[in-house]
């Protein structure tokens, strides 16, 4: 049981996650944080939050559990203000995309703090953005990713564990660089390729008739493309090398598939199609 | 009304557009042929085409309208299959994604009987292949473009017209090349993306766990990359000069959003994702 709940950045997944505890009954008080005072007032009209603090330090004063649920970017800077205020016992953790670059900004910033500090990332999310958009399922049957380092003392990381199942989520141990560049792969790269389409379709000369007859398939494939800019500005250069890395190889790829169409290779293209096909079939029979 | 249906390839778009005559009482019979028989006789015990026949040629004997329903490599060999049995009234119809290859293809095949062909593109569709995915809903609401040239009699037109609006959905005439432009970039494009994607992934070290990994935003965006190979190997050979266009330009705003992540270009990579965040949110208020 959690006594009292600091969220850092009330959106679609801090949202979420006190919506869920809330349910699951694993939480007393929750206090929250952001830097969008309507959000914050919507987060508590919806009870998603009790109240609402006027500065991160504030809201995790006398917190047992801290989660910093803001854009990467934002993570150093809160976590330099909230490491004088926290207690001995207070456990902090965040849900950011990217490991390597938040683990190394909690070194710097926690001091005697660190240990307590787990990194997590849970694999869930949708397009939207906001408290408005949180729901209580959303973590169910997902995985919630846990790095935690040397230091990471086991009783913390025994805490934010319990947290997260009691969300319906299940936890997975991982390398901070190997989570890094799985989630380069499976998530920031698909995202950037949206991004990059819908751009490129809209500043081609036809842009309004495209869009117009844009069918189910581009709406499916492009959904990813209306997530929250800054959340996806963030990323990029926090997990820049694996995301150059995953990119480059993508560019191969698809100089190959060009260069495939160029010399009419309807071979090459069945074949690469098929294999593609099969991956994706495989995906189905797995977790939704 | 139409009197003898032939439908020549009863997958999900041929099998859908004889289910929705058929619940909209716009035909009498129904007359399938295909490459395969499995698929055909279950096309008969789901009531979706009356009879099979042994031949293209067999099942556009007699028919009042004929509707080419087959991957864009195997109109050629059909159309010239099928010319010799065509009545002087027989209005013929196709489905495919590239309008260019096969009206070329039509013009030389059908002789005498081109004026009567209409060449069609129902945009809609779903990554399922077969008799088995067809609806009759399936292109509800959708559009349906029509590519006449100067020789297409008016009312050939107006009777595949008057065939597409019995499905519910709305027809739409446009010029040969610009189909074909705006196809690449809305349909072709996202579609390469998405099985460059899969496989790119797939040939990577950790590709096990990058797909136990993935989540519902990867879903959602490789959900076309289960689309049938060889239609789609047909697609690139035929629209080969549009698909390299666009993948061209495509490739470069890749590499400038690359070089704006290798030089730490946060302003820029903000702009790019607000901006694509934009340009898909509009789609939402559009139709489905």
């Amino acid at each position: 049981m959690i006594r009292r709940l600091a969220i850092l950045g009330v959106g679609l997944i801090g949202g979420s996650l006190a919506r869920a505890l809330r349910a699951a009954g694993a939480v007393e008080e929750v206090v929250g944080f952001g830097r969008g005072l309507a959000n914050l007032e919507r987060a508590v009209a919806l009870g998603v939050i009790d109240r609402v603090e006027s500065s991160a330090a504030r809201a995790v004063s006398g917190a047992d559990m801290v989660v910093l649920a803001l854009p990467v970017g934002s993570m150093a800077t809160t976590l330099r203000q909230i490491a004088p205020q926290l207690g001995m016992q207070t456990v902090v953790t965040d849900v950011g995309s990217v490991k390597s670059s938040i683990v190394s900004a909690a070194h710097t910033a926690l001091g005697e703090h660190f240990p307590r500090f787990v990194p997590g990332h849970p694999i869930a999310g949708t397009e939207k953005s906001g408290v408005e958009a949180s729901f209580a399922e959303l973590f169910r049957g997902r995985r919630v990713v846990l790095t935690p380092v040397a230091e990471t003392e086991p009783d913390a990381l025994e805490r934010v564990r319990s947290m997260w199942r009691a969300t319906g989520a299940e936890t997975v141990v991982m390398d901070i660089g190997h989570h890094d560049e799985i989630l380069a792969a499976t998530s920031h790269l698909p995202h950037l390729l949206a991004y990059c389409l819908v751009d490129t379709l809209a500043r081609m000369d036809d842009s309004r008739v495209i869009f117009d007859f844009a069918a189910g398939g581009f709406r499916d494939f492009t959904r990813i493309a209306a997530s929250d800019p800054v959340m996806w500005r963030d990323i990029c250069l926090a997990n820049r090398t694996a995301i150059l890395d995953a990119l480059g190889q993508y560019r191969s790829d698809l100089d190959a598939l060009m260069a495939a169409i160029g010399r009419d290779d309807g071979v090459w293209l069945q074949e690469l199609f098929a294999r593609a096909k099969r991956e994706r079939d495989a995906l189905n029979g797995e977790r939704k």
